[in-house]
This record gives structure tokens, C-alpha cells and sequence, in this order.
């Protein structure tokens, strides 16, 4: 049976944010970790909201991925997110573990909520503690409102180097009811240099249980966030929250709802767009690039491929340069675990064909290299060796990447 | 039973080089396929030599590693290796592999051969055919001998843009006779900018047999070539080959000779400084990056985490900026495969401790600093939860690698 998506019943809302899902708000303020940009920011549902999480595959988590995950184990039930920039809290020991569980408890008391609804999030240098004393002070001035402007306050309370504030929101239409999911991330970028960190956020009003909303961010998590890199490096810190405070009043949603599909599109948008947003803000960027996998054998194939092709600093110099150098793409294939065979390898630049049948077709290097200084790139690829597909999303290597990281920290 | 090698009994000879083993002869000539260079060289042994290979993982390997294994899977014996730079021969289909085929016939009826004693080895870009007539007439032009020039001349003829030649000779005494290993390599470097190809060569006048060649290159392999990265890309062309024609007159190596490990020490430092100064040329490198990890669970371990230390992006950039930026390496660590414990690990740079005890250590940065200025850095990770160790080797990343490989290939 063919299963249809109808994506028409899921609209974009431009202006919207994780304060546009009913009974979300936000605030953002500058507690003095760095200069004087916003650094603390929160997300606060008025009621419990069930939530999911995923972290970075890295062995060494840092401390507020610890405590987020100790909230969440207890009940699945998270009320308020509370985010650091300029400090990740990362490589600190037992310190740095108190620390942010006295963030955790600080932020607590000021809502009066359980210390266990509330997660942690921290991104910037590794290896410092935090002053705890401006964190503290901070968490007394967080006031979140449902308004743009506080939105704005959060979403730059996040930011480390990047350039610009990552948002994105979509509507869907449930059981009759508007279910609106809304989003906010932080990509790549260093205070003092050491690793990029991603954070997203995620808020929506549908009504799904814990499990349930888990068991979506895992399947899209594996198809945007995990689907983008910078430079290949992996940081302690990385973790996408959402959170579900039911207040769009449609059934529970749960794998058996005839509308999951649809919910699992909008919140796949949601991801995607923040996704692409991170990849094309990544440290010293000047394109986006997507590569769309086809005919790979399995979706995790295609995915991995994908990945591969964009992660590739030699694909990634030649995007940079507007050289359709085909011969890298062959590369970054033929070193991947995937399934693959030269001889049923499609590339294309966008509509342009490089490589078919088993060998370069001649194209027009004007209209290639024409394309190419685009500032959004797509790479399509057939392997020809079955029905899955899959994306990823990166950004061109440039001079800029070696400028922003070989500066010295102090 | 404490093993001990006794390496005093290994000797570098400092001029030294593929011709240096007994029996062996080279040359390289200028056959057109670039504007003015050697482009065309060949290692020929007086007598057929037994034999070892290895290829690149890749899933695409070119038109001339096909003969090559196919010349090697008969008899295990080769007595020439004839190679061209310029054009590697990849992603040409079958019109590629008659040309591969071609280039070995001519070579053996130029030497009087059979066509198996022939391997083909091929550098530069893809998807492009050979220029069969200018390689047949080059062919005719190789006179091999046994001097210090026709080595010189085969050097040069592998290189693409690599700015040095690299060479390496060993002398070990077996069975009371001199047994040498000499070698030549080329490293990244493109023609076009297509992708880097790593190409080796190993002549020895020990009497050993191709299987014991083989488990000795494979098992050294591991532990040099295959521990270098410069941007993590693999090219379809990379090739190890290794000559052994007995010259030396020992009994015959295998692992049951008593000098095994000695014999296999010697191979080792051929490969190693081979492989160093592979990396060491890297594209736009200005530093050797070398990365020792003890304390690991096992070789394998040891091994992955040295590599990924030297190939992550954000270190290669610190080092390039001159910046102890142990938050980085720690990153790095954190997404290996490896078993690892944050408490137990200790990071040096040179003698500068900058992480133990699960923690940062106070060091003088300017110190730091000025030790990064030099044009060999050496990192040490102790994982300190086992007893193997490996080491990798890379190079910095700079604005020159981005210039290379960002510039239009035609």
C-alpha cells in the first residue's frame, strides 16, 4: 500500500518560534558570563509538558547533560529549560556537576517546580567552572513572556560565534485541532575556541506521551540533526530537548494515530530547518550545501553516504572554489561502507549531470562553476543499487574556517 | 619472556634508496604526459623478486591496481613496477583497463618478461584516458641502472604536486649478510586538483618468501602507511608494493626465523619514514603533526584514537595557530570508538603536561607556544586503561590547503 503524506495540511509560520505552541514562553538576559550579549536564557511550559532528549555520542558528556538526563529519567516530564552560553561546563569533575546541579535547583526554586522538571543546557569554552554567582543572579531576572521580543531574548542568549539566530516553526492540523510545533538552535561557533556545540530546542502543544515523542526525535533526529557537519568534529555538549505540553487539545498522538505521519512531517520540517540552518552558519561558511543520496540499498546507506560526501574537505574545498570537480564525489562514495557499483553512479549539480553510465559527461564549466556561486549547492546521487534515499546538509571549507580556528584562544 | 629487538644492529644509510638493495635498478624519463617533468619511471629487479601488496580500501580502485593484483594473484613473483604520474588511470571503465593492460604488455616486452612480472601503478587525475602513444614511447625510452640519479629519476616521476621526494633506506644483518630495504613514495598531491593518491615502494635483497612478505607488509602497513592522514580522504589509486629478490643471500625470512622481528623492525622504519614524510608534505602543511597514544585497551585502539587525534580538522587548525588547545583533543578522544575514562586520561604536548587528574593543568602558554613554532609537534595521550600503543602522523591545516585544493582545475 502507498502511503501518501498529505504535507498540505502542514503550514509554515514565518514569524513563529518555541513561543508560538500555546502555553510556551521564553526570556533571555545577560547574566555577565561574556561581555554583554545575552548568556542565560529559559524555556518554561505553564504546565508539566512530557519531553524527549537526545545527546552527543561523545564518551566524555559534559555536566548539564548528566543533571538533564537525571530530570527526565524520573518522570518523562520537563517544565522549564535553562540554557548557559560563553561556558560549556565540560571536562569540569565533580565541580562542575554541582554546579549545574545548583543551576538546575536555582532555576527551581525561582519557578517553584520540582528540581526534576527542570533540564540544563550549556555551551561555550570547556574546561572552566562556571560563575556561579552571575548563573545564579541571572536565573533571578528570567521572567519569560509569550512574545516575540522574549523569544529574540532566548535565541540570542544561546548563540556562541555563530552569525545569526536559528528558528523555525510549523502548524498541523490534528483531530481538528492546530497542533503548532516551534524550534530554536544554536549551531557552530566558539567563544574561546574549542569545539562547536549544538543545542536545539524544541516546544510544541501537541498531546503525545513521552515515549511516543522519543521515539520521534530519535527517527527524525537520524535524518536532520544527525545528517549535518562542520568539520567532522563531535562536541561534549551536543543535545536536542522538546518538550509537549498537550495545550493543542488533539487525541494522543501516539504510532498507532491515523495522523502520526503528519506530525512526524511538521516536526521533521522543524529539524530540518533548523539543521540547515546550523550547517549553513557553520564556522567560516560562505554556502549551504545538501546532498541527496538515491538508489542506495538502505535508508542508513543513503544517509551515511550523504554524510560522507559532504563531510569530504575536498568536496567542501571545491564547493568553496565553484569547481564541479565530480572526481571528489566519486571519492568520498568509494571509501563509504555503503553498497555501491561505479558502473550504476548518477551524479548531479543540481540539474546538471557529471557523471553517468560509467563515465564524466561533458558539461558546460560555465554554467557549472555559474551554479556553484550560489550560496545554496545541491549535490544529487544515484547509486542505482536500490530504493532508499537520504540527506545531509553541510558547508564549504574555506579560509575563513582555518582563520576562525587556528586564532589563539586569549 | 621480555622480547627485545636489539635495533642497534639496524642502520640507516642516508643516501640510500630503492636502488640500494642488491639486484635492483631504476629509471624515469619524461614521456609528455606533463608539460616538462618525469612523468614515467620504472623499478626493475635483475631477477624476479617474490613479492607483497596492498591496496586502497576504496570501493572504486583503478583501472592499473586491477592488473597489478592480477599480475601478483599468479605467481606471487614480480620483476618490474612501471608507474606514471599525471593521469591515474581512474574511473575510465574498460577503455581504462585495456590501456592498464597495455602499459604492462609494452613493459614486459620492452624487459623481455612475461606480462605477470609487470605492475602497473598509476598518480594524477581521474576520468581522464591515458595518452597510450606518449606512454608506449616512453616505455621504450626507460633504461634502468643501478645509480643514484636513475633513483633520483624515478623519484621525481612519481611526484604530482608533492614538493619533495621521499626516500628512506635501511641496512639490517641477517644470518651474518647485509639485508637492505630501500623505498620511494609520493604523497597528496594533485595534477588537477582531483584527490590524493599515496603511492609506495619497497625494494629488499632479503631471501623471504612472498607469503612471509606479505604478513610483514600488511602488519607494518597498519602501524605507517595506513596510520597518516592529510584530509581524511582516500583516493582509488593508494598502493604499497614490496620486491624481494633475495640478493642478500640470509636463509629465507619467515616468521619462524630467528631474526623475524629484526628483519620486520627494519621494514618498519623504511615505511615509517616514508610515511612521515608523506604527511609531512601534506597539502599546504606547514608542520608534522605526530600523535603517540599509550594506555590503551588494545593496538587497535591505540591506533584509531592516534589517527583521529591527528585528523580532526580543529586540532590540525590549533597546531597550525600555534595553540595548546587541549579541549580539542580531548573532543577528539571523546568520539573514537575506544574505551576511555575522562579520569584516567594524561595529554602532552612534548613534555608540557596539559591534562591529567581529570583535569586541565596550569602550563606557560608562552612555552606552549613556542614549542607549536617548530615544524614537528609531537602530542601524547596516555588513556591509562590498558598497555598497547600506536602512533599516526599528520600535518596542520592551513589557508594553503584551502588555496589548493579551492583552486579551478582547468
Amino acid at each position: 500500500m502507498l502511503q501518501t503524506i498529505e504535507i498540505s495540511k502542514i503550514t509554515k509560520i514565518d514569524d513563529g518560534s518555541i513561543i508560538t505552541p500555546k502555553g510556551f514562553s521564553a526570556d533571555g538576559v545577560h547574566a555577565g558570563l561574556r561581555y554583554s550579549k545575552n548568556d542565560l536564557g529559559i524555556i518554561y511550559s505553564e504546565v508539566p509538558a512530557n519531553c524527549a532528549a537526545v545527546y552527543t555520542q561523545s564518551h566524555f558528556q559534559a555536566a548539564p547533560l548528566k543533571v538533564t538526563q537525571e530530570s527526565i529519567a524520573k518522570e518523562g516530564i520537563l517544565q522549564a529549560i535553562v540554557v548557559n552560553s560563553a561556558n560549556a561546563n565540560s571536562c569540569t569533575g565533580e565541580q562542575g556537576l554541582q554546579d549545574a546541579y545548583e543551576m538546575r535547583e536555582k532555576t527551581a526554586n525561582q519557578f517553584n517546580l520540582d528540581n526534576h522538571y527542570v533540564a540544563v543546557a550549556s555551551t561555550g569554552v570547556i574546561g572552566e567552572f562556571l560563575d556561579m554567582s552571575k548563573i545564579n543572579k541571572g536565573i533571578t531576572e528570567l521572567k519569560p513572556q509569550a512574545t516575540k521580543d522574549a523569544a529574540v531574548n532566548f535565541q540570542q542568549a544561546i548563540l556562541t560565534t555563530d552569525l545569526v539566530m536559528k528558528t523555525s516553526c510549523y502548524e498541523v492540523e490534528i483531530d481538528g485541532k492546530i497542533v503548532t510545533i516551534g524550534g530554536a538552535a544554536k549551531g557552530s561557533g566558539m567563544i574561546h575556541p574549542n569545539m562547536a556545540t549544538m543545542l536545539g530546542f524544541v516546544t510544541t502543544d501537541a498531546n503525545i506521551d513521552s515515549g511516543s515523542l522519543q521515539e520521534v526525535l530519535k527517527e527524525i533526529t537520524d535524518k536532520s540533526f544527525n545528517q549535518i557537519t562542520v568539520d567532522g568534529d563531535t562536541s561534549t555538549n551536543d543535545m536536542v530537548l522538546v518538550m509537549a505540553n498537550g495545550q493543542a487539545g488533539n487525541e494522543p498522538l501516539t504510532n498507532k494515530h491515523p495522523q502520526w505521519n503528519e506530525f512526524k512531517a511538521a516536526f521533521q520540517m522543524v529539524s530540518e530547518e533548523l539543521a540547515k540552518q546550523i550547517a549553513k552558519d557553520g564556522e567560516g561558511a560562505t554556502k549551504l550545501i545538501e546532498v541527496e543520496v538515491t538508489g542506495a540499498k538502505t535508508k542508513q546507506e543513503a544517509n551515511a553516504v550523504a554524510k560522507q560526501i559532504v563531510g569530504s574537505s575536498l568536496v567542501k574545498t571545491a564547493v568553496y572554489g565553484a569547481d564541479a570537480n565530480w572526481g571528489r564525489i566519486i571519492g568520498a562514495i568509494g571509501y563509504s561502507d555503503a553498497s555501491v557499483n561505479l558502473e550504476k553512479i548518477d551524479i548531479y549539480l543540481e540539474d546538471i549531470c557529471l557523471f553517468t553510465d560509467n563515465r564524466p559527461q561533458a558539461f558546460s564549466e560555465e554554467t557549472a562553476k555559474a551554479y556553484l556561486e550560489n550560496d545554496q549547492i545541491k549535490i544529487s546521487v544515484n547509486l542505482g543499487v536500490g530504493e532508499a534515499a537520504g540527506k545531509a546538509w553541510g558547508c564549504d571549507l574555506t579560509y575563513d574556517y582555518v582563520k576562525i580556528n587556528a586564532s589563539y584562544r586569549t
